[in-house]
């Protein structure tokens, strides 16, 4: 992360070849820098060009003129970051977008880290935490569920939940205080037992929030999902069927997938990022056993396994293996029948033994209905509707509300084994701490690192 | 392509994730349409909000607020395109770019073809066919000569040699209509003989152009090349080293490459499209014979062959079948003799008997010069200063200079044969238009559609 006082330039759109790109330079330097490489058609000095407004004109790299487009300037703190900035829309080629970017260097830029914008806005007021992390999770966006939750919409739901909780718990506190400063009065304040049934309540919306966090985790990040089943069960048919597209080569030659594919894909609510490997099983083909040693890595870092079995042909050695493999991870499991449009000659039976999730599917009938309501079933809970309930959707949310919960819970107790209200009111005030930093009013340096570290470079 | 009465809309920007993404949309409707889908946060009237202003609001995706933004009026004829036009400055994650694009679908736009804007700024007179071609393949630049061959400047030496070509033939031809209208009067005009020089003068003007394309086509598109050589003599070592990247999977085992891998490279001033094949030989592994056939596919496809030979070893029947299919392909040929780091056992005579340019070089050692200055020499002019040198770069313009070129020499050998000034001057006069069909003054909609087929869809 860049010095507070340099200004910044990067690439806001993305990379690769379009038809414009839009470059944003910001910072107390921003104008003057923009006024070195950028020369107006109308040939206006710069400084007499007015705000908001786009300019066309030309770029200069030194004394080589390499592109023409438009320039905004925006006056601090009407600005996406709340600083000086100025945008330019250039044409769109990777290369040409590079060189444009390399004036902006050379005229006294420095390259802009990852989510520094988005942070400097947070920085200076323009948004809050959460919505600084929606809008992270909504550039990610792959479906639309995703959307509804991290949107404008779906961001002022989570928002107002977290600001009711807020507000009743200061309404709480507000009152203890009273009575401990003026406890002759009687000030229409709560009693006791009205403040540990607030609390109660407000403890009991904190919870329902902390278990939407199973779905919001579910819909917006990928849940690591490996294909795994030994040589030939259909594990390329199954990862195909399920990305929509012939991403992996598939013949009837067992071992013709060697290295770890990968693709990301929502089923039902939830997104899978979904990992295709090669079959697992004792060999000798140096490559394939490296194929198959990444097979097992992959296992290892899933949270979700779909073990693929051929029903048409019975359980054997290797099938156990695998089923072995499967049952030593940590991670949920469900076993996929595969081929059910030819004779079954598995024992079903012996399957569910080892799991408790079972579905049957022919990867050629393109049918993931009972997979997909078995997925959904693990992953979320089917009563939450996204974009109307508030949910929330990153681990540093969850932890700070399981901490507001805590304290809640110690301030109840605290009522329950009859002590005075300020004995409740100091965990009170912890767990109000705790409901602040979700929004970045109290959080510290290194929990902002995190959250902007995850953004791309431009945003 | 959309009726031209159609109010289009596209993302501008690249495809992809990026912090924001930019749509355009243009056309009669243009203002109607964004005023049914973007809401300002000052709440005023859309048709009141400035022109050229950046407007910061929330976008609607029927009742739905799918995401907030920034919104530019551009009225014709002062936009891009010339027509009214508004630009959206959306977050940029796929799918909500996505959602804001459909909304205005649902608001009355249609989506833009590829190129259609650019079309759209032709047909509206606001560039030139050359510019829109160099535009073209500006976006596409992946080389500072590719971006100093077709951006602003390079743009303007063209259309600069263009325009005094397309003046002195005028003077010729005004001079022959002059002479013809008043045979009578000393007009102080040219006589035959200066205008056979003039015309002598300018054929070689327009020849030098010609001879520009060869360099021009080398630095703007890929030169088909495909690495072929029988199993492990290193066309992976070779493609990795090219490309700068660990790109192919490289092992000792003969056959390790199966699909046909292709990447894009620039060696000197040429641009690359490199395809790695497969060893090519007799082979009962089913999937290497796929991989096989896709090697000798490719190679019908060259421009260019590098056919890599192993110094450590004898020429073997394998090597001497490569040698056959390669010569059999009506492409440049280059002989890489790899792995000079050990002891060379190959009959480079034998080699060069086939090929006209051999190089060496050790794929392990990362020195590609000699290969670069062989492909250099292959297919660029050295002499010419990209950038500074007009520099034609499409088939289109090539074509339409050597229908020029004819023209003339017809004209030219009428003055040697002694016939009247009038002889000639049909001849100059479809040279003429030859040189107007370049930058698009005279041009059918045919060649229009090929060009701005190849744009892609938002510019």
């Amino acid at each position: 992360m860049n010095n507070p006082a340099a200004t910044i330039a990067a690439v806001s759109t993305p990379p690769g070849k379009g038809g414009v790109a839009l470059i944003r330079l910001s910072g107390e330097e921003a104008f003057d820098i923009a006024g070195r490489v950028f020369v107006p058609k109308n040939k206006k000095p710069f400084a007499d060009l007015p705000l908001r407004m786009q300019v066309y004109g030309d770029i200069y790299l030194g004394k080589d003129r390499i592109d023409d487009g438009m320039m905004t300037k925006f006056k601090a703190p009407y600005s996406y970051t709340g600083e000086d900035t100025v945008e330019f829309t250039c044409h769109g080629g990777m290369l040409i977008t590079k060189l444009v970017l390399e004036s902006l260097f050379t005229a006294g830029a420095v390259p802009a880290a990852p989510g520094e914008y988005t942070r400097r806005a947070f920085m200076n007021g323009k948004l809050g935490l959460t919505e600084a992390e929606a809008i992270g999770t909504l550039l990610d966006a792959k479906s639309f569920d995703q959307v509804k939750l991290t949107s404008t919409e779906g961001r002022s739901r989570l928002s107002a939940a977290l600001a009711e909780v807020r507000s009743d718990l200061l309404s709480v506190m507000s009152s203890i205080y009273a009575r401990i400063d003026y406890p002759d009065e009687d000030l229409g304040e709560f009693s006791d037992d009205d403040a540990a049934r607030i609390l109660i309540a407000e403890k009991e919306k904190i919870e329902k929030l902390i278990r939407s966090y199973r779905t919001g985790k579910a819909v917006t990040e990928g849940i690591p999902t490996v294909i795994c089943g030994k040589p030939n069960v259909g594990k390329s048919s199954l990862y195909n069927l399920l990305l929509g597209e012939n991403a992996a080569i598939v013949t009837d030659t067992p071992g013709t997938t060697r290295d770890v594919l990968s693709g990301t894909v929502s089923l039902g609510r939830v997104m899978l990022d979904l990992f295709d490997t090669a079959g697992i099983r004792e060999t000798d083909d140096p490559i394939e056993k490296i194929g198959v040693s990444r097979s097992r890595d992959a296992m290892e870092k899933a949270t979700l396994i779909l073990a693929v079995f051929d029903t048409s042909r019975p359980l054997d050695a290797e099938d156990l293996e695998i089923i072995g493999a499967v049952k030593r991870q940590n991670a949920e499991a469900i076993a996929v029948l595969n081929k059910t449009d030819l004779p079954t000659k598995i024992d079903v039976g012996e399957i569910r033994k080892y799991f408790a999730n079972v579905v049957s599917l022919s990867a050629l009938k393109e049918d993931t209905g009972e997979l997909s309501a078995a997925v959904n079933r693990l992953f979320t809970d089917e009563k939450l509707v996204i974009g109307q309930d508030a949910v929330i959707f990153s681990a540093r949310q969850n932890a700070a509300l399981m901490k507001a919960r805590d304290c809640i819970a110690t301030a109840i107790e605290a009522y329950a084994d009859g002590f005075a209200a300020d004995a409740a009111s100091s965990d009170v005030e912890l767990a109000l701490g705790a409901i602040g930093e979700i929004d970045g009013k109290a959080v510290c340096d290194e929990v902002v690192n995190d959250i902007f570290s995850k953004f791309c470079v431009g945003k």
